[in-house]
């Protein structure tokens, strides 16, 4: 079953994986279409020139060729080719030049002679092309002819979103990032998780929290999504950020900028429960998304689920980034820890002992082994005594599995079974909140 | 001496040992009776059918016989051989049945063949015998005969109770459990350091606080006691449950539910002090009754001391917890332990420093070593200077002594003596309270 | 460059060593014309007698002669050749007294039988001489004769002291002991390093604070210049004692009795981050003088920095602790030590971002690498991403550089560039206060 649940994220994967996704343009644009096959997703194109916080929406860039010939006229590089050789948002350019010339806006990785990175130049009216080191060393002297039919015009910057509602407007944010091409760990993976996700919510119970998956292009996208949603900022209580989930290194979930949050404490109790390599970092202002949205201004209680650290890993950032570098596996415990993150998060609740003084008589009601003086009472009369202990109005079920030990889902049984017998109370939202 | 007291508690354990206690009827009151014979003991009868909280006191338990005979009519399980082979609170019967009927009322111990397990069945309408593993697997085919003449009537349910009256009313409680047919450490053991507390109280000087000693049986004893007690509660400030302390292993404190309070901290600290092999343990609703003292509608500031932690060692609640499995040791180290945890209780008193401002001038009043330039002051120099540095009116000598390492019994003497130098002066208790 | 500095500090060392330095008296003011010599010292005189908050000025302590004649008129023991040899403030006598007599009026150390110890006898009306325990063994029996020719008269305690104006009276105190005789350890490292911190604070920049550095002998003269400064106290917002700086162990810190100021974060960080090895002690009543500053009346913002601790190394407080005991290296490197505590704290301030709603579009700016993708970011720039995030207007430069291990003069520049930039501006001082 999970073999199948990776497998199918893994397809996911690979589909989306050759796409030449950038910022704005037609490979994000058909990303998210592949989503929308499936999925009722909200598409908005935000055009060029938009006022975004401190930013502005840029200029689409379309690429219609990108090739360098060498002064034999044979083609060295081609965007044709691979994605990675261009890099992003490059200026166009028909050029002469001489080798030296040439290199300055050439990127290679002198320890990796083999790979071509991934570049970009979003914000600089620059070009360049990225190869492999063992191509440039090689590259010899004479008249380059460099061209790069491109286009930077006002167009648009294009979200998606899906919203799944639930009980209240309180909401649950899910970001992943849609913008890097070809590279599988980073980010399809992500995007695959989230699509997964959304499949999950919707055919699920109607949940507590609205849950909102955004898919963004990495920074610009996410402060184009916060901009045109202030007013529904603040209805955010709790989210993740979803990148670099296939690869192979432990999960790791990186802590909001509060560092102390519900989200932060039930993802780390999770991850150490499932695995004594799994990482809790601390926050820094450095990584995916979450930087947008643990701002200072914002300040939400968003953390990260990851596996491997971007930029510590060899694949990063580079073309060894392919689908065969994700591993079915590791998407779907992925895809299973992020989401028993949002049901643990979804199921609190606190509840009130109605009987509290002493224990109530659970055996008088059936709820306790009839026969006494056994060395260990069962689990779910611990997970009773627990809750029925610390039900004291002021602690919610995250809480009370974090003293006691007890998964959420089991203390979400006995409370119901306790509520049945009118031993303990479900405390009204509102006075929750 | 403490050798001697060694040997007294002991005694009083094997004493205690071989009544046939239930929650309540004959054993129970004998095992009052005998503490009666020592100390003032006040005893309370709480009639069957009274309301205790959410429990009902229980109709009362007399056993006259109890026996199975096999096929040839040999008594192979009798009452009047071992007090474990019924189960408590076992319903009469008369039955002559086949060995597979039988079987369903027998209970034992497959990995320890040889031991006799203890079973109860307070509050459901049953009955059984507990034997030993190895007897039941010879049982041949045939039919047993069962006679369990026995009744279940209105009665009373025995609660013990020691005041030792102090200063203040602001109390401290030892709750010790007076139910556990012949089983020395669990809690012969509890009852006899109880009673020893109670002379060592008792013959010492008026304490600051009052205590309350009360012997009662395991959880619907303290439930009734409680019940009874509801306006007293208030004024219960510490306390600590006895239980098992014979054992060889070290020593245990479990933390109260709130878990950082005064005698949490101080007993933890002199557990620490006192061996590395001590342990501390974090409250959980399970164990003695302590379940009840920190429900959370009372969350008192209980704790429990034990040595071996129930369910973890190979005799608990079996034959095999005898009054050989009680050292006398064991039983010494931690009445002392005990006792020393409420003296610094009980000593903890706020003072404040009458000259806070920079040290005063201990050599002039004969105070401070006149030697100046040694490398190490004295210890009473030292106790003195973190008397008077801490002493700023908010921290007592319990908080000193774990700051600073001192015990407290040095901090009090000099205290006295920058008393009489009108260096410090005691903190008025009601400013302290 | 530190090499020139350590030896210009063991230069200092080395000239204030041989000096017969008391409470009072001249070797003390000599000691503090030394340092008039090139800094603007301020010496005040409190006259023999005065109120002291609980102590009093002593008599000025002068000694002529001090020398014990063996039964053949030899001079075993003379002051002349040893400043430790006489118990300092030891009363004046003219003695012929038996060998067990004279025995009871020394002091010699016999696990260290050549070393001659140093003690003193301040408060009490006593006399005595330290000597080696080899030479004390070897005392023949007969009259020995005692020349003790001191005078304890009405005289003064002088103190020194030196402000460096900074632009707030909100003060900063350094505070080093002067009244130990021939020792160089104890503390004419801890002159050295105070008189080199006056010259590079004096020498620098304005500061932010202004800085008290306080010559005076210990306990008395600490609790003499808190009597003449009450008013002040309350301006005194950080501050520490210098002593022992010299000898080949690792640097301490001993936290204030608070523990957890600005400056003891501050000094813990910045020692951790420099050696595994260096040590942060909590804080106890028993030391130097951060005893005093440390009253609870007082409760100043006041640690110390030490390398081994007094009362722990073989040297501390005998004829061992020469200039030889003391390192060049030791000292330049505390001096460096403590002149980054002190920088660290003057340079904190709370900065606020202006553009506190997502990242603020660094690029745009010039601020920011304008090839994107890259691994890793510049430190500059996650100096810039920490402060920009981290400044919502609550969190000052030391707490930012506490949580992102980025050293606080880096913030404080990338501050700098930020602010030129519009995107953050510092919060108003008396806002912060």
């Amino acid at each position: 079953m999970n073999e199948e649940l990776g497998l199918r994220l893994h397809s996911r994967v690979r589909r989306l994986f050759p796409l030449a996704r950038s910022l704005t343009g037609q490979g994000l644009r058909e990303t998210l279409q592949i989503i929308a096959e499936e999925l009722p997703l909200t598409v908005t194109e935000i055009p060029s020139g938009t006022k975004v916080l401190d930013w502005t929406v840029p200029l689409e860039w379309t690429v219609r060729e990108a090739w360098i010939a060498d002064p034999l006229g044979k083609r060295i590089v081609d965007l044709a080719r691979h994605p990675l050789h261009l890099v992003g948002y490059s200026r166009p350019v028909d050029l002469a030049l001489s080798r030296g010339e040439l290199d300055k806006h050439l990127h290679s990785l002198p320890h990796q002679p083999d790979v071509i990175p991934y570049r970009t130049t979003y914000w600089a009216d620059n070009w360049g092309f990225c190869i492999a080191d063992s191509v440039r060393k090689q590259l010899p002297d004479g008249i380059y002819r460099v061209l790069l039919d491109a286009t930077l015009s006002q167009g648009s910057l294009t979200l998606g979103e899906i919203e799944i509602p639930g009980e209240t407007d309180d909401t649950v944010l899910i970001s992943t990032h849609t913008c890097h091409p070809a590279m599988a760990n980073d980010n399809c993976s992500g995007i695959a998780i989230a699509v997964e996700l959304a499949h999950r919510l919707l055919s699920g119970p109607r949940p507590r929290y609205t849950y909102r998956i955004v898919f963004c292009p990495a920074t610009i996208g996410a402060i184009t999504w916060l901009a045109l949603n202030l007013e529904r900022v603040g209805t955010i209580h709790h989210g993740m950020v979803l990148a670099g989930l296939g690869d192979p290194a432990p999960l790791s979930w990186k802590r909001s900028r509060r560092g102390d949050t519900a989200i932060d404490r039930t993802a780390s109790r999770i991850l150490r429960e499932l695995g004594a390599d799994n990482k809790v970092l601390d926050f820094s202002p450095y990584g995916y998304d979450e930087r947008q949205y643990c701002s200072p201004g914002f300040d939400l209680a968003i953390g990260r689920l990851s596996r491997g650290i971007h930029g510590t890993y060899a694949e990063y950032h580079t073309s060894l980034d392919t689908p065969d570098f994700v591993q079915p596996n590791a998407l779907a415990e992925a895809l299973l820890v992020a989401e028993r993150i949002l049901l643990e998060i979804d199921k609190d609740r606190r509840w009130k002992n109605l009987a509290p003084y002493g224990e109530p008589q659970l055996g008088r009601r059936g709820l306790y082994n009839s026969l006494g003086a056994l060395p260990h009472p069962g689990e779910a009369q611990m997970a009773m005594l627990w809750l029925l202990n610390q039900s004291d109005g002021k602690r919610g079920l995250l809480e009370i599995a974090e003293r006691s030990g007890i998964p959420v889902a089991e203390l979400e049984s006995v409370a119901s079974l306790l509520e049945q017998h009118q031993l303990v109370e479900e405390i009204d939202q509102e006075e929750q909140a």
